[in-house]
C-alpha cells in the first residue's frame, strides 16, 4: 500500500528532528500554509477552527469576570507611540511603518499596531472623568504585526491573531487584583480546555514587558524540553496613566492617576497544543479544544447496511453534543486512519459488517491507540465518556513529563551540567542581579522564565551564578 | 429637572440635520468614539456587542452552506496585487502602503488589505490541483482599510469590519449559484434579524467590483430616502483565475481555469440599523440583534421590597433566554428613561410598589412607547411575545416606509421632479449605456443602485435619460 503510507512517511520522526518534525506536522495536517509574504502565514480551515474554539471558550471566560469587547484601529501615529519611553524603546525597532494614504505621503507615519497599550491610553484619556467611570475592563480580538527576523508558523510570526486586555482602576491594589485574575484565567483555561499544564509566576526585571511595572507568566513546557510563555499580564501602575495624563476626579474631589493592566494571548497556543501533545503520527488534540472529537470510518462501506448503520451512529453521537464527522471517501480504510491520527482527531470510530452483526463499533483512542468495543446503543455515552477520560489523561500525561524535566541546581557546575545534557526547567537560586541574567544567557542561551506563585521552595541559600546571598527561587530555561 | 432632559436636548432633530442627528446618535449612545488617527473610528462596548451578534448569526449561516474560515496575512506585495488589471486600478489609488520593517526599508512595499481576492487567489494557485479540491468555499472575518478622504462613523472609515467569503468553483454554473446563494443569505439576514427591508439586484457594469463579471447588490432604504448598499456578492467568472494560473485537473485530465466569487458585509451595517429604526429620541434596536433587550427599571427603588421583586423578575426573563439588565443605580427614573431610549434596549420595563401590589409590572416599548401591563407570573412569555412582535413591526414599518418612498419615472422631466422633491427610490428604465448612467450622475449626484431581480416590470418602453429602447427596470437613488 505505497499510497497509504505516504501521509505518514512525510513526516520527519520527533526524536530525530524536533524543529522538522513540528513543521511537518503543521503543514500536513493542513493547519497553516505559508504566503507570498514573507513572515505571514495562512491560517488554514482545520488551523483556525482551533482558533475559533480558543475564542469562543477564552471569550466566555473573560466575560464572567466583566470584560467588555471593544475595537480600536489598527494604527498608531508615531507621536503616540512615543509617548512612554520604555514602551517605544520596546517597540519601535520592531513595528511596520505606514507612510503613504493612497497615492499621498502621510503628514505623519503610522505604525500597524504591535500592541495596543497607547491607543487605549489615548481613549482612556478622554472616557475617564470620575470615579463612577471606573474600573474600564476592555478587551479586543485583532492581529497585531511585529517585524521579525526569524519566524515560525504559529510561534514567532510577523502578523499574529491575540486578544489584548487593557483595564483602568481606580486603585494600585485593584490593578494588581485584575492582574492576577487574568493570569489566572488563562492557567485555568490552558490546563482545563487545552490539557497544558503551566507554571504561574512573575517575570524578572529583565524579561518583562515594555513599560510594565510587573509582568506575570505562564510558561508551559514543550516535549523537547524548551519552554513556552504561554500568556502574559502586565500591571502598569501608574506609568502610563502619568505619560498621557489619564486622571479622575475621586469621591473627595480629588484628582488621581489611574492604575491600568493588560494582558494577552495569541495563536501561539496552537504551537503549544502541538508540541505537547503531537506525536510521530501527527497531530494530537485535547478533545475539548478539537473541531471534530470523533471521525467515523466506515469498514466495507459498499456492504448493505454499512453506511446506513454508519449514518445512524453519527447522528447518535450528533444528538448528544459530539462534534462527530463520518469520513466516506472513497480512500481506504488505511489512509483514511493516518489522516485521522495526522489530523490529531482525538477519536477514530470503525464500524463494518461484523461490528453491525455483533451490535457493536470500535473506538480507537488517538493519544494511546487503544481499542475499544462499545455497543451501538450505548455509543453516544461511551464517546462522551471516553473524550472526558482522554481530556484528563493527556493532562496528566503532559503534567507527568514536565514534572519529570524539572532539575535543581545548586551551584554553577550543577546547573551547566544539567543545561546541556537535560533538556527542561532547572530550578536554582538566584540574588536578583541582572548580571547573572546576562552571564547565563550569554553562556547558555537560558532564561529566567519565572519566579513562581507556587513553589517558593529556597533549595540553597545562594544564587547559582555568582554565589552571593538569594532568595528568590527560578525557573529557568531555553525557551521559544 | 434639568439634568434629566439633558440626554435628549443633547441630540438634533432628524428632520432638521438628518447627518448631525446620525452622529448625535452614534456618540450619545456610545456606539463609537473618534480616535486620534484620522478616519479611524474606536467601537465602544455598545457597538461593538452589536457587531458580534452580527457576526455570531452571520457566521452560523454561512457555516450552514459550507463555508470554512480561514485567516490571510493583511499586507498584500504591491507585484501582487497588481496581478489583475482592473482590480490594481480600482483599488491601488486608495489603499495605505507600508514601506518600513523595523528600521529597514522594505524591499517592496506592501499594502495593507484594502479586500482580499489576490492574496486567496495566490493561495488558491497552489492549493487546487484536481477536482477533487474543489469547491473551496472560504470566509474570513477581519479588518481592512481603504484611505477615504471623507470619512463618516460605520458608513465610510479608512480601517473598518467585515467578512469577505472567497470561494473557487470547478464550472461557471456553480459559482453564479453561489454568489446568488450568498446574495439571498445577506439579504434573509438583514430582513429576518436587523428588521430591513432590502432591494435585490444586479449592478450595472459602471457600479460594478473592480474585477468581476457580474457585482449582485441588496440596497436599503434609510429614513432619509438615500439608498445604502448594505452587501454585495461578486462573480469573477475565470478572470482571476486566468490572471493568478488557477488551473485544476478535471476528471477527464484535462487542464481547466477555476471560476472565483466574493462576497462581504461589513460594519456599516450598524449605519443602516440606526438610519432605518432610529428616531428623535435615540437608537432603536431590532430585538434579534440588540445586545440588551429588555432593561428593567425600579421605581421608587428603595422602598421595601422593590429591588427584591426586580432582580426575581430578572432572573426569570433570564431563565427564559431574553437578554435582560436592571438599571438600579442612583440615577433618576427619567434620566434612566432617556438613557434606555437614547441606547434603543427594545423594552424597558418598570416595577414598583403598586406594579408589585397588584401583581404586575409594566413594559414599554421602545418602537412606539406603548405602555403594556403584564403580570409578574407570566412577564418572561409576555416579554418574549412582545420582543417578537416588535421584531415584526419594525420591519414591516420600514417596508412601508421604503414602499411609499418608491417613485415611477418615465421620462426625464418626472425624473428631474421626482429627484428634486422626493428622497427615494426611483424607478426608471434605462437603455444600457454608460452615458446616460454619467448624465445623470452629473445632473443629480445620483446612481443605478441595482437592476431589481423581483421587480422585472417595464414601466416603460424608453430609456429615461436618453429616449431609446429600453427593456432595463433600474431602481436610481442618492447613496450613503
Amino acid at each position: 500500500m505505497p499510497k497509504e503510507k505516504k501521509l505518514v512517511e512525510a513526516i520527519t520522526s520527533m526524536e530525530v528532528d524536533f524543529a522538522q518534525w513540528y513543521t511537518d506536522v503543521v503543514k500536513k495536517a493542513e493547519l497553516i500554509d505559508y504566503s507570498s509574504v514573507k513572515g505571514c502565514m495562512i491560517i488554514k480551515p482545520d488551523g483556525y477552527a482551533i482558533w475559533e474554539n480558543i475564542q469562543t471558550e477564552l471569550d466566555r471566560r473573560f466575560k464572567e469576570t466583566g470584560v467588555e469587547n471593544v475595537y480600536m484601529p489598527m494604527f498608531i501615529p508615531e507621536s503616540l507611540l512615543n509617548k512612554e519611553k520604555d514602551h517605544v524603546e520596546g517597540f519601535a525597532p520592531e513595528v511596520a511603518w505606514v507612510t503613504h494614504g493612497g497615492l499621498n505621503p502621510l503628514q505623519e507615519r503610522l505604525c500597524v499596531r504591535p500592541t495596543s497599550e497607547t491607543l487605549f491610553c489615548d481613549f482612556y484619556k478622554n472616557d475617564i472623568q470620575s470615579y463612577r467611570d471606573l474600573p474600564k475592563v476592555y478587551n479586543q480580538w485583532c492581529s497585531v504585526v511585529r517585524w521579525e527576523k526569524e519566524t515560525r508558523p504559529f510561534l514567532r510570526s510577523r502578523e499574529f491573531l491575540w486578544q489584548e486586555g487593557h483595564t483602568a482602576h481606580a486603585t494600585a491594589e485593584e490593578a494588581e487584583e485584575r492582574t492576577i485574575q487574568m493570569l489566572n484565567v488563562y492557567a485555568d483555561f490552558c490546563e482545563q480546555e487545552l490539557a497544558i499544564p503551566v507554571v504561574r509566576g512573575k517575570k524578572t526585571d529583565k524579561e518583562k514587558f515594555a513599560g510594565a511595572e510587573a509582568t506575570y507568566t505562564i510558561e508551559a513546557l514543550m516535549h523537547d524540553g524548551k519552554a513556552l510563555q504561554s500568556g502574559t499580564s502586565h500591571n502598569f501602575g501608574d506609568g502610563f496613566a502619568r505619560a498621557f495624563g489619564i486622571q479622575y476626579t475621586d469621591k473627595d474631589n480629588k484628582l488621581q492617576f489611574v492604575h491600568q493592566t493588560s494582558w494577552g494571548m495569541t495563536t501561539r497556543l496552537i504551537g503549544a497544543i502541538i508540541m505537547v501533545h503531537g506525536d510521530d503520527s501527527g497531530l494530537s488534540l485535547p478533545p475539548r479544544i478539537a473541531p471534530t472529537q470523533a471521525m467515523i470510518i466506515p469498514i466495507q462501506q459498499h456492504k448493505e447496511g454499512v453506511l446506513e448503520k454508519t449514518m445512524e451512529l453519527k447522528e447518535l453521537l450528533a444528538a448528544e453534543g459530539v462534534r462527530v464527522k463520518v469520513d466516506d471517501s472513497e480512500k481506504s480504510p488505511g489512509w483514511k486512519f493516518a489522516e485521522q491520527e495526522m489530523r490529531g482527531i482525538p477519536i477514530r470510530i470503525e464500524i463494518g459488517p461484523k461490528d453491525i452483526e455483533a451490535g457493536q463499533c470500535i473506538m480507537v483512542r488517538r493519544d494511546t491507540r487503544e481499542k475499544i468495543a462499545a455497543s451501538l446503543e450505548e455509543a453516544a455515552k461511551s464517546a462522551k465518556e471516553l473524550l472526558a477520560k482522554i481530556q484528563q489523561d493527556m493532562f496528566m500525561r503532559a503534567k507527568k513529563h514536565r514534572d519529570e524535566h524539572i532539575y535543581d541546581a545548586h551551584n554553577y557546575e550543577e546547573f551547566t551540567e544539567i543545561i546541556r545534557t537535560k533538556p527542561g526547567f532547572i530550578r536554582a537560586m538566584w540574588c536578583g542581579e541582572q548580571a547573572c541574567e546576562d552571564r547565563i544567557k550569554e553562556d547558555f542561551a537560558a532564561t529566567a522564565r519565572c519566579m513562581p506563585f507556587h513553589d517558593k521552595e529556597e533549595i540553597a541559600s545562594v544564587c547559582v551564578c555568582c554565589g552571593k546571598p538569594a532568595h528568590k527561587l527560578v525557573y529557568w530555561g531555553k525557551a521559544y
